[in-house]
Order: structure tokens, then C-alpha cells, then sequence
């Protein structure tokens, strides 16, 4: 089988080292990554400027083409340009961090499996819980039984998989539990600092909230040492809403929309 | 009313201010968008540099905050930080260009109003379909009258309207269709370039599919010159598959886990 590697914490992280060791023997491994750190940035794309790419060698242990984009563009080129075949499977990871809750949206780690199923190709996202020392060995190991896993019950066309590690320090994790996505949303906060142009600095401190407030999520599951597995799926029509919203009863047409007024004097 | 306007235009983009016009005359409006073009940066968000942040005044038409951050971060911080209130509505638009299918996924605009929704805020992602000439005059006025009809409705906390508005070259769009996200994915090229160092340069030469094959979604109401509605949810679980996925036979613990392999010789 043909697995693509990618990631979010760049080609020389850590955790996608260990990501292509867990499954270098299954196939064909290919590696796409970004050239540097892509935190939280989304499923943005790279669509003003181009992209650098080039083959690099990493620690003796894998080759790979580097790209300065983001997770998701390194799956598109991979797929529509760098690659001699479509892959059969998708694989990125593993973040350094969870990415449990709305940070789902915020993922980079995500945006790489979900690009995969954009076209079809059955993906996975894996990410480990931070803590003092953060074992990606045993957790190429869980990431590779989870996709045996995976493979050996053909997930249909397009399945995408959330994979949460909790944090292996205590041993290691006590099961696995499927469950829902969370909703718990970041606490946010924010440093400032005065620029010395008289502008003004923001730096974001948020920090995940206490899991156990939400059972039966991803979090609640990591909180209790639980490996966390959440299928995705990326149409987000709210179907109940549609429903209300199509009953508001909206205008036929605009043709008697009055042009907004000329802006008032400044406040 | 209160009301938080924001883009991924960047606030000197023709499409906030004709939101912002379009509102303006309706509540206290706040504006704080994002100092550059940030298109197709998704639900980016800024952790590891600081964000510049500082008062302007754009085109004598309004006051607002400029961040060097990406559409998410300008709503987090202006809830988070910037503003006195909370807003009642955070705004997000008006987008050069249609978010529908996936593109909802890579949209900054629709992240903007999704990071409302995080806070439990109604919100609304208006976005213009590319044309010879983007009337964001008249496209304000479609604005304005899609927000006062949802305010009317009193939309549940956190409620999040993607509205697409087609190309008005032909006149005012012939009404509004309420339609589900389409999975419409665009159509990838990528023109390349070799670079001086021996690298190669990458360019996303992506287009948006015909829409007419995909009856009932958004893009195609917008084709058919319709206002395409559609609310959107981002709790990504596909709960189907979960169901599916639960009853794979998940091993119990991982203690017998053996380690992935020592890498083989390089490929």
C-alpha cells in the first residue's frame, strides 16, 4: 500500500519521525511536510505566493520533499503534482499537542487528513497530549496499531480520523474510546506589551479547559488516559438550522433594497 | 446593537467598508480586521509571534483596530481584549470571491464569523461572487438586508450564516435559496517553476468546478444567480461513522504494543 506522511510541525519535527517509522515497513511511505512550524494555522492554503519545494534527507531516516506551505498544501501538491501515484492512505502527524475541541479547526495536523479526503483517500490525524517529556516513540507504536487497525477494516472512501494521545508519562494509555468531538472552546487570554513605534503588542495565552467538565468527549477521554478516536466529516450544514432558517421567510428578491445610507460623520 | 464587523480582505479592503456602511446607521459598530490580505488562511490563528495592533481610520469612512493577525485572531482579540462589550453580531465580509464546497473549510471570512460563534455570538460570513466588476455597493445592500431579516428572526446564540451573494453584473440576484454546504472540491492545478538555487518554485492554479452538477448546494443556487444561505455548525463528528467505528473491535490497551521497527536503509 502507498501512505503519504505529513504534518504541521514541520519535516524536522519529532513527531512525524516517529509517524513514518510506525508504518516505514507497511508500503510505500512518502513524506510531504512543511519546511517549518505550521501551528494552528488551519486549513489555510498558500494561494498569493509560490511554494519552495525541494527533496531533503532527514536524520538519516527518511527522504522528503520540504515545502514552505501549510499542512494542507503539502497533501494538494503532493497528490496533484509531486507523487508518482495517489496514496491509499493519508497519515499526519504526530503533533505536539492534542487537538481535541474547536482546536480541531484550528489544526494544521487536521487540515492534513482532511485535505486527503477532499480526495477520497481514507486519512488519519494523530497528535499527543503535551507534558514534561513527550514520548513519541511509544507513540508511533499506538499510532501504528490504530492504523493496522484502520486499514484492516477498509474504511470507505474519504474517512477521516481525530486520533488523541493522551500523555504516555504515567504508561501507557488505557485503552481506546470513540467519541464525540468536544465543543469546549479555548480560555482565552491575551499579553500585551507597548511596540515602541506607540503601537501595541498581543501575544495569545489560551490554555485548554478542564476535560472533565464535558463527558463523553475527545478531551474528557484524554483526561482520562484514554486514546481518543473522533471521525470527521467536513460539510458543516447545520441541518437543524436549515430547517428554522428556510421558515424565516426571506424576500423573493432585492430589487427594492434601498442602497445602504452614506456613512455618518466619524465617531 | 452591538456589532463587530471583521474580514480577511484586510481592512483596507472595499468589501469591509461597504459592510460596514451597510450596518452602520444600525448599532454601535466595531471594526477590527486584519492589516493584510489574509485569503485562504482558514481558521488560522496567531501562537507563536505577537500581533501588532493599532487604531486607524480608513477612507474618512470609519474607525477601526488593524491586526497583523489572521480573521480568527481579530475576533478573539476584540472580544477577548479590544472591545468595552461584547458585540451582539460579529460580521465577517464582504469576501472577494464565493466561499461554497470546501472552500468554506479554507475561508478566512467564514472563520471570522465561526470564532463569533465560538463565544456563543450570532454571526454571519457574507461573501461576493468574483465578476468583471464586484458591485460592493449594491452587495452591501443585499447585506443589510439579509442582517436585519436575521436579527428579526432573533437567531439562537451562536447561530452561523455562510451567505454567498452571486455576481451582480446581471442586476440584483433573483432571490434567496437556503442550501447545504456543497462537497464541491476545487479543481487543482499547480504551474511550476524551477528557482535559481536548484529548488522549485509551486504555484496553486486552483479553479471552482461547474456548478450545475451538484443540484441543492450552495454553489449552485449561486450559478443560478440565487443568494445561497446556509448555516453552519463546527462540531465536525460524523456520527454516523462513529457509530460504525465503534464497533470495530478496538484492542483493549496498547501494553503489548510492540515498537515500530528501527528504520531500514534509505530508499
Amino acid at each position: 500500500m502507498r501512505i503519504l506522511v505529513t504534518n504541521d510541525d514541520g519535516i524536522l519535527a519529532p513527531g512525524i519521525e516517529a509517524l513514518y517509522r510506525a508504518v516505514a515497513d507497511l508500503g510505500e511511505v512518502e513524506v510531504v511536510a512543511p519546511e517549518t512550524p505550521q501551528s494552528a494555522v488551519g486549513h489555510a492554503i498558500t494561494v498569493r505566493t509560490p511554494m519552495l519545494v525541494h527533496r531533503v534527507h532527514v536524520n538519516k531516516t527518511f527522504h522528503g520533499w520540504s515545502v514552505d506551505g501549510r499542512p494542507a498544501d503539502c497533501v494538494k501538491l503532493a497528490i496533484v503534482e509531486l507523487l508518482d501515484h495517489k496514496p491509499d492512505f493519508v497519515l499526519s502527524g504526530i503533533n505536539h499537542g492534542v487537538n481535541t475541541g474547536v482546536n480541531v479547526l484550528y489544526s494544521g495536523t487536521v487540515a492534513g487528513a482532511a485535505e486527503g479526503c477532499f480526495f477520497g483517500i481514507p486519512s488519519i490525524a494523530f497528535s499527543l497530549e503535551l507534558s514534561d517529556e513527550l514520548d513519541f516513540e511509544r507513540a508511533g507504536a499506538i499510532a501504528r496499531r490504530i492504523f493496522l487497525h484502520y486499514v484492516e477494516n477498509k474504511p470507505p472512501a474519504g474517512t477521516c480520523l481525530n486520533v488523541n494521545i493522551p500523555a504516555l508519562d504515567a504508561g501507557w494509555p488505557l485503552g481506546i474510546r470513540c467519541t464525540p468531538q468536544g465543543l469546549t472552546v479555548m480560555e482565552d487570554a491575551y499579553r500585551s506589551e507597548d511596540a515602541e513605534d506607540g503601537r501595541k503588542l498581543y501575544w495569545l495565552d489560551g490554555r485548554l479547559p478542564d476535560g472533565n467538565r464535558y463527558p463523553d468527549t475527545d478531551l474528557h477521554a484524554i483526561r482520562q488516559r484514554y486514546v481518543a478516536i473522533t471521525p470527521l466529516r467536513f460539510e458543516l450544514t447545520d441541518r437543524g438550522m436549515l430547517k428554522q432558517v428556510e421558515q424565516w421567510g426571506w424576500p423573493d428578491g432585492f430589487e427594492d433594497s434601498p442602497l445602504p445610507p452614506p456613512p455618518g460623520q466619524d465617531r
